[in-house]
């Protein structure tokens, strides 16, 4: 393994790099030259080490910090092309802010370096075509530093960003916004900002790699294979997400997957040393992880390039590059401090850091060479993807199945007539738990899917989310489609994002107890927000989980998604509604899905459909004409059947009475103004809805004139239907709101 | 350091466990005798061992598991007093989840010696007072395994588990709900289940006891002084949340934090080979944990014993003792297996664990020896708060102005007139943004309020809530009352959860933005069920923040917490409201706030005020008459004064406008029927609600009559006022609205 021959050269290195840093260079100096792409040379050690071989060294180090703020380049030679590029990368960002004067030029002119190496020399992409395939991933988990990924996909040749976007940052419409966002910025995989969830979506790209490249590939055609880079900070490292989905990683042996930790000792805070003194190191050791550290990020093109060497050479573990940089490089006044995590340098210190890094161009400016250097990638790429383009229609010669597969998967064209595989109920099939219904759909999709997997946080047997027919994905069994997340709710969902956004035709499921949704809501929001359409399969949905007791039953959560933009909160009553809610969670590719289950056994329906929940709402029985009914009567999921019995004793007394199913609002709200009166008629003011969960937002549907049967307190320990018949979620507690309004 | 004697122990001591660990016994044996509280045998070196001296050894082992099933004790001699303890609680589990026909037999099954020694040997408590402010606090973090606790409360006498709450368990009503509940049983320090909140409560209830020991202790009078104990178990490692916990429990050098990891490799889903792999020793390694390692968790009495003597000698850095057990322990089919962790085990395997234990009772019986042996503990625990009360009486002769404040802590007795110190403002105040102000109120009443600390994830900054007069609180100045919790939002608010359960005059703050609330939510439900006051200071509340852009702008939060129960949702709009704000989250002690404050500036409005504030929703301007204007424009937060302009302009033309503030829902909703007439008069249905977020649940405020202005999708990345003029959040579209019904 790498790791051992990296043991030998360590001892010398340290003695070295610590003397260095410790004597810190003249400001106002030159860049030295370094040719560009130069290869190692072998009678020089490289600058890096191997944190496993001494870890004793891996914890703070004063002397690099202390002298930061006057740390600057080497004065021996000229300035060479790649520290050209990197300075240009460095400019861009800092000109960028500085004109929007809203940003953080921090970090971007801290890992610069790191940036230029890995777009203009390790990746494989193709700028005229930000969605090929076959493409590395590259995620900028450190969200906020977003215009370093700016800086970097303007030289390769992105349409998407040109010089007017950059000029545009952080502007209303521009393609460059505050933070990375997929759907604004071609070349953007995910959506990051809130740290720790672009490192998890990392996770999942790499494990879409990995299981793609396991049912695919032949022993004479690699046609899966690409890396996922990712590079981190020191706020990533402290969220609980980047935890949990590198324990994943590790635990699955995500060998393609290399992240750059972005070690800069600074936060909003200041010094790390305040609320962060822990070894990552050692705790990335212990996650399974190979950790490699190059001590001198700044300038040590090197040591980044023997690092990124020998994390490919490590097969069966994910690598974790500590890369110690300067935060603010550059800067002579403010490098190394929080002033320059976040804001605009200002005008003088811009000026003053022009100075210190020799940097005599206009704002914006990318100087010839570097262009020049930069522009082979847009023929580079295209080239690439010709390349990949001939071998997969080789491959489609001699294994068509699975190029059908993995071409719907690319394309995101799912297989026609998929929604056939779905089953369908009648009112004498036996009542069932819709989370176990939900199984039955879960298994049928998988069958029809190409892209369908996933799994749950450690509940798989009560959430009934197993598929099958396959294994479970491992380390050893990547092919495999059951995920096994263990209880990391925030990490699956967040993994999950990576998943649906490596292609289109992934569709990846994950599940948890609803309540439990308050874990993973930040990976969930990023979903909506990113269009990643994510099945978030949450069973135990209401006071119905009983005896667990209210730190399980949700109550507010049905109206925290209904809440939410972009997501659709489905809770289905039976069978068919199932059925259905999984039809429409397929269908909306940019949209996730939320499938509220129930525990407990419900029965089948009479009016339920597949067809009526893409509608959102709609009229399950009805025994008045001329669309006037005297009372409406609303419920969704386990409550329907409340909603159903109670109409049936009213209707016993003559009352004319419609039963409506409410099953996803966002989608009734989409339907025309038509078909909306035709399940609520504007004239009927008696309504009474039911549901197992807070009132909060029934108003608008019951009116001013209806009622609201729900829960508006936390729940109880207690069997479930005593705790039904306490809280006054029956039959009689909606016939008696009934009367009082007809 | 006693980790260092213990490695010469750890050599000859594996190489014995391993033997023992790949011989098992046979089954349906007797337990060992061992005598009640044995002190370590000199001769016989005790069987743990260091886990940071044996690194190695520290990944998983397959012997001990893979023979569990069949594994008991041994039979050498007579049933000692402790096994008869041991195997009390245990039964009392089986026989509880037995007749409830529901919960968690396995862990207490495993966890029953852990569990014993720390009740009977180890702990100091009053069983007759709960409350006695200098306790030993105990956290089942694992809150699935409740009957572990409910036994152990009722073998020490506690009121609160009585035997009939025992067969009650999980009942409507009873004190034994299927989780720990504080509210629900006095000796619960917290509420647990959701798994990861328990560990990072603790890491809060360690923190209290260091800050309070730092300002109160005296050189002759240690007036504070207890520890902290914890079981967790795999699923609360696996979450991100005690990750988070653990690292700042590591940073801040908690040594009186002594966590049981219970290491049963057994989770829902089955072994944690599918999913949890890492080295849990190393990860907390790097932490900043002491670790030990008990091998045998099950029958290893003299382990534990050592274990916890070893811990406690290490001041400076919190232990984790990794307890090797075996789920179900005793159990001849079901030990070591998913299926124990979360059914009954049933008749038959009931009876065969009784054989195998070689227990012939009854249900739910006490043999006589055990309860005698146990009944010590209620005049024990009286005779220890005697003692400290006696203490106390010196202390406060000694230290008066200490002793009245630490009075006020352990008593919740606020200081009177206290918010006296809130401040006012005029009009002619200074236009500032709430998050500005926020920050005078947190300085005033840190001045007041003995209790009140806090801080913010790594945005002190941004968040403004940095307390002037106070330094930090480290490692080496735990006196200091700003606490500096990283990027860590979940961890941040469960420890505040422990902060605020340690004493009822604690009263914690933590910050972030508001939109990372959905990181935190997990642990801001548990405040609101458990009932625990934090103050929840949430700033950049709205596309108010401007170019960060929509990772970063909140729209669907503030529904979110008006659907949820027991926590106030307060978005102030000036100064005054605020003060208001802060006077309603310090009153309300068993009830958690949320303030939403702003980033921008803002002016302080005519009319505003803090009693209008502790009303929920109150009339700040009207030129109508009779309780009737012509329309009523109803704001919140930065949107109230566009509301204000708006009411300007339409009475310009003539209109008898009323403009509302609708600060906080839930205390509108509280106040009398005649109130909110006057404030919202039935007869006026022309109502316009601005507020820059969901307008989902606005519904219900305006009516079927009104209209509601604020933004149902996602924020962008822009300069705010460009983003609030595109989302038409304007004075222009209030008046455009009250035209259009009035």
């Amino acid at each position: 393994m790498a790791s051992s021959s990296s043991l030998t050269l360590s001892q010398a290195i340290l003695s070295r790099s610590t003397t260095h840093a410790s004597n810190p260079l003249p400001s106002f100096s030159l860049p030295t030259y370094s040719a560009l792409k130069s290869s190692t040379n072998p009678t020089t050690p490289s600058l890096y080490v191997s944190a496993r071989a001494a870890p004793r060294l891996t914890t703070r180090r004063r002397p690099i910090r202390a002298s930061a703020a006057v740390e600057t380049l080497d004065k021996t030679t000229d300035t060479s092309l790649v520290d050209k590029s990197v300075n240009t990368i460095r400019f861009l960002a800092i000109d960028a802010v500085e004109k929007a004067n809203s940003g953080h030029p921090g970090l971007p002119m801290g890992c610069a370096p790191m940036g230029h190496i890995l777009y203009d020399e390790v990746m494989r992409y193709n700028p005229k075509n930000p969605y090929w395939f076959n493409r590395d991933r590259f995620v900028l988990s450190a969200g906020h530093g977003c215009m370093l990924q700016y800086a970097l996909l303007h030289l390769a040749g992105y349409d998407s960003v040109k010089e007017e976007d950059l000029k545009n940052f952080r502007q209303w419409g521009s393609t460059t916004p505050g933070h990375p966002e997929n759907f604004e910025t071609p070349g953007c995989e995910v959506t990051t900002g809130p740290l720790g969830q672009g490192v998890a979506n990392a996770v999942g790209l790499a494990l879409a790699e990995k299981h793609l490249a396991a049912r695919f590939n032949k022993p004479d055609s690699e046609i899966v294979d690409h890396y996922t880079y990712v590079i981190l900070g020191d706020g990533c490292q402290m969220e609980g997400i980047s935890n949990e989905a590198c324990s994943l990683a590790g635990h699955w042996g995500l060998g393609k997957l290399i992240a750059f930790y972005d070690d800069n000792h600074i936060s909003i805070d200041g010094d790390t040393e305040i609320a962060f003194t822990e070894s990552v190191d050692t705790r990335f050791e212990g996650l399974g992880w190979h950790v490699i550290w190059v001590k001198n990020g700044n300038t040590g093109y090197d040591e980044i390039r023997a690092a990124i060497k020998e994390a490919k050479s490590v097969k069966d573990k994910p690598t974790l590059i500590k890369v110690t940089t300067t935060i603010g490089y550059g800067s002579p006044n403010k490098a190394n401090s929080y002033s320059v995590h976040g804001s605009a340098l200002g005008a003088k210190e811009v000026d003053a850091t022009r100075k210190n890094l020799g940097w005599p161009f206009e704002p914006f400016h990318v100087p010839e060479d570097v262009k020049k250097h930069w522009s082979r990638h847009v023929p580079d790429g295209a080239a690439l993807e010709a390349e990949w383009n001939a071998k997969f229609a080789e491959y489609e010669k001699k294994y068509k199945e699975e190029a059908a597969e993995l071409k719907s998967i690319s394309t995101g064209e799912l297989p026609a007539g998929w929604e056939k595989a779905l089953p369908t109920y009648t009112p004498e099939s036996p009542a069932d738990a819709t989370r176990n219904l939900s199984q039955q759909c879960l298994n049928a999709l998988a069958k029809v899917l190409p892209g369908f997997l996933g799994g749950s946080a450690d509940l798989a047997s009560s959430n009934m989310t197993l598929l099958k027919m396959y294994g479970d994905f491992q380390k050893a069994t990547p092919e495999e489609r059951n995920l096994r997340f263990g209880v990391r709710e925030h990490g699956m969902g967040a993994i999950c994002n990576g998943i649906a956004l490596h292609s289109p035709g992934i569709i990846p499921y994950c599940a948890t107890f609803f309540v439990f949704t308050d874990y993973m809501r930040g990976a969930m929001r990023i979903s909506a927000l990113s269009e990643a359409g994510v099945i978030y399969v949450m069973t135990h949905d209401s006071i119905g989980l009983g005896e667990d007791g209210p730190t399980h039953q949700p109550i507010e959560h049905l109206a925290s998604f209904r809440a939410m933009p972009n997501i659709l909160m489905l809770r289905p009553a039976d069978g068919n509604e199932t059925a259905g809610s999984y039809k429409v969670a397929v269908d909306n590719r940019k949209r996730p899905s939320v499938l509220a289950l129930s525990r407990q056994k419900l029965h089948n329906l009479p009016g339920t459909s597949i067809e009526g929940v893409e509608k959102g709402g709609y009229t399950i029985s009805d025994n008045s004409s001329g669309n006037k009914p005297d009372v409406i009567l609303i419920g969704t999921g386990s409550e329907l059947e409340i909603a159903a019995k109670a109409a049936d004793e009213l209707r016993k007394e003559g009352k004319a009475v419609r039963v409506v199913s409410f099953v996803c609002w966002e989608l009734f709200e989409e339907q025309s103004d038509a078909y909306k009166e035709s399940v609520l008629p504007a004239a009927v003011s008696a309504r009474v809805s039911i549901e197992a969960g807070s009132t909060f937002g029934w108003a608008r549907i019951v009116g001013s004139g209806g009622k609201s049967i729900g829960i508006d307190k936390f729940g109880a320990s207690a069997p479930a239907g005593k705790i039904y018949k306490e809280y006054g979620i029956t039959a009689e507690a909606v016939i008696a709101a009934a009367k009082s309004l007809c």
